[in-house]
């Protein structure tokens, strides 16, 4: 990749594996814990997910947004883990409305199982995560959560019906990528300072760091669909521009025009095969659109980092410090 | 139809009508406000499943289950709006999986929007029930709706494991349509208890009515689906034998000598046209086993009947005996 970043990936790995390592095998022995009583193929399905892995960003983000806050808690734990059962659902269900064969180079539940049981295992995982939250009378989490899945909803539908259109405008791709991804980063890290006591006020500045961090994400993860390295991400490249979703840097290479009328042109056509896709990616690169979108992204990470400021230093908050890092290498 | 039962349906239909009005028009604006903010697709599909009608018997079992223990409050309110919100999702996911294209004589939210937003049509109205919930504090009802789901759930892998089984025996048939039907009717009327101040004993009685007032609600359906009357019916008929879904009538008729190996043979073959249908069919009405099943379904209503006998007479509680001689004379 031609992107600089602050560190080295591997580096930031060993950051990421040291500062979080007591914490996720915490969140991954309560994941198996509250899945523990789902019996056939629902059971099957759970731990197939379960099993995909993934960093658990969402639970270590509910952790430590809590841990800035007080002391770590029983109430704490099962927030974390409600928030990854609803981020294992709505992979589950994203899977299945992208009709996507491959995740973390294993087959989608949808794949193995169909999708009537890919859509049950889904509600399943919903139910179960509010299940965990409504047991321990985790009330306000709760209601986040519904809210940050109703934004999801809401933002899926959007792209949906913004396939292939050209004239999506930034202002849109925000209000997508806001829905699809920020809002459940930012759910999670508000969730995990109001369950340690934090006031309104302080939950929604850390909220905003994940909402930050999320946008960078989604930015980051947009560019390398269309310019990174298909060996290093498990799943095939392309899948937006071929799905028609027009993410941050297509908008950008439609604003130049000398590429303006002839991507408007393949747009029409929107059957894009590998060779013009091959043609896009590198005119992105070219352009110097896929350095611009980079920057795009760096400036959310800041901004993220900015947010953590205005809290007293502690390991926790370090420790969202350098997950903002880690974005920035990843790139690389 | 066949059955005979205990009064016309012109008749039930106008208790019906009298005693749920006020009750049933409270409900529908409330629904419509609830769902007031959605947008876009996501509005329209919301509209779409909510003016599609239904009886709405889940919120007034609700609804007359509290009144039976308090008086009518906000909080009784919202819980039947939640559970009419959760049963409106799982048709929307319901129709997914069984692929079904029709209901109520109206396109179904998949066939009318396509599975991606069906798939997050559900999800979004399941988010919004526990969020009327949640924003209530309600999380007693919250906890009892959750495990509905989960049962549902599993009860709907169930059902699709069993397909075409021909040693799918009462028990687990009577175990899928308990979790697939009766555990939400048990839930709402367990909630709406709970929210008026019933003890939890008290709620576990109105409970076990709920319970058996949708075993024989299912019951009942089965029978019709394999010989109502399809013009009544607003949907195709055998749609449980052609997706080798069997029910009590065919576990029964299963039971019969005569039938038995001529039953297998044709489950065997998997394919059944509509001349082996219409075969099965009139041998389960002149084998006496459509009689059989119905007064099975008959056998809970009455159980229902029992367990409303513990508490005192009211209004309330007249409603919800109503509804099972209702259901009773539904067959005819």
């Amino acid at each position: 990749m031609i992107f600089m970043a602050g560190s080295s990936h591997e580096f930031q790995s060993v950051v990421w594996e040291a500062a979080s390592f007591d914490s996720a095998a915490m969140i991954e022995a309560e994941l198996i814990n509250v899945l523990e009583d789902s019996q056939g193929a629902v059971r099957d399905i759970c731990l197939h997910i379960l099993n995909a892995g993934g960093k658990r960003v969402r639970p270590l983000l509910v952790w430590h947004s809590g841990l800035m806050f007080g002391p770590d808690s029983h109430d704490l734990k099962r927030t974390a883990v409600a928030v990854e059962l609803i981020h294992m659902a709505s992979l589950i269900h994203d899977d299945i409305i992208d009709g996507s064969e491959l995740r973390r180079n294993r087959p989608t539940v949808q794949k193995q199982w169909g999708n009537h049981r890919a859509v049950l295992g889904g509600d399943y995982l919903f139910a179960k995560a509010f299940g965990v939250l409504a047991d321990s009378g985790l009330i306000k989490p709760l209601g986040i959560m519904v809210r940050a899945i109703q934004d999801m909803c809401q933002g899926e539908i959007l792209q949906d019906g913004d396939q292939f259109n050209s004239r999506v405008s930034l202002e849109r791709y925000y209000d997508r990528i806001t829905k699809k991804t920020a809002v459940l980063l930012e759910a999670s890290c508000k969730a995990g300072a109001l369950v340690s006591g934090a006031t309104e006020l302080q939950a929604a500045s850390i909220g905003l760091f994940g909402l930050n961090l999320g946008l960078a994400f989604q930015i980051i993860d947009d560019i390398l669909d269309l310019c990174g390295d298909e060996s290093k991400m498990g799943k095939p490249k392309y899948t937006d521009l071929i799905k028609g979703n027009l993410t941050l840097p297509i908008i950008l290479l439609m604003q130049e025009p000398q590429y303006q009328g002839w991507l408007m042109e393949k747009f029409n056509e929107e059957n894009l095969n590998q060779r013009v896709l091959a043609k896009i990616e590198a005119a992105v690169k070219d352009s110097g659109v896929a350095e611009r979108a980079f920057a795009v992204g760096v400036s959310h990470l800041e901004e993220a980092r900015h947010r953590l400021k205005s809290f007293v230093e502690s390991p926790a908050r370090q420790f969202l410090e350098n997950l903002t890092y880690m974005l920035q290498a990843r790139a690389n």
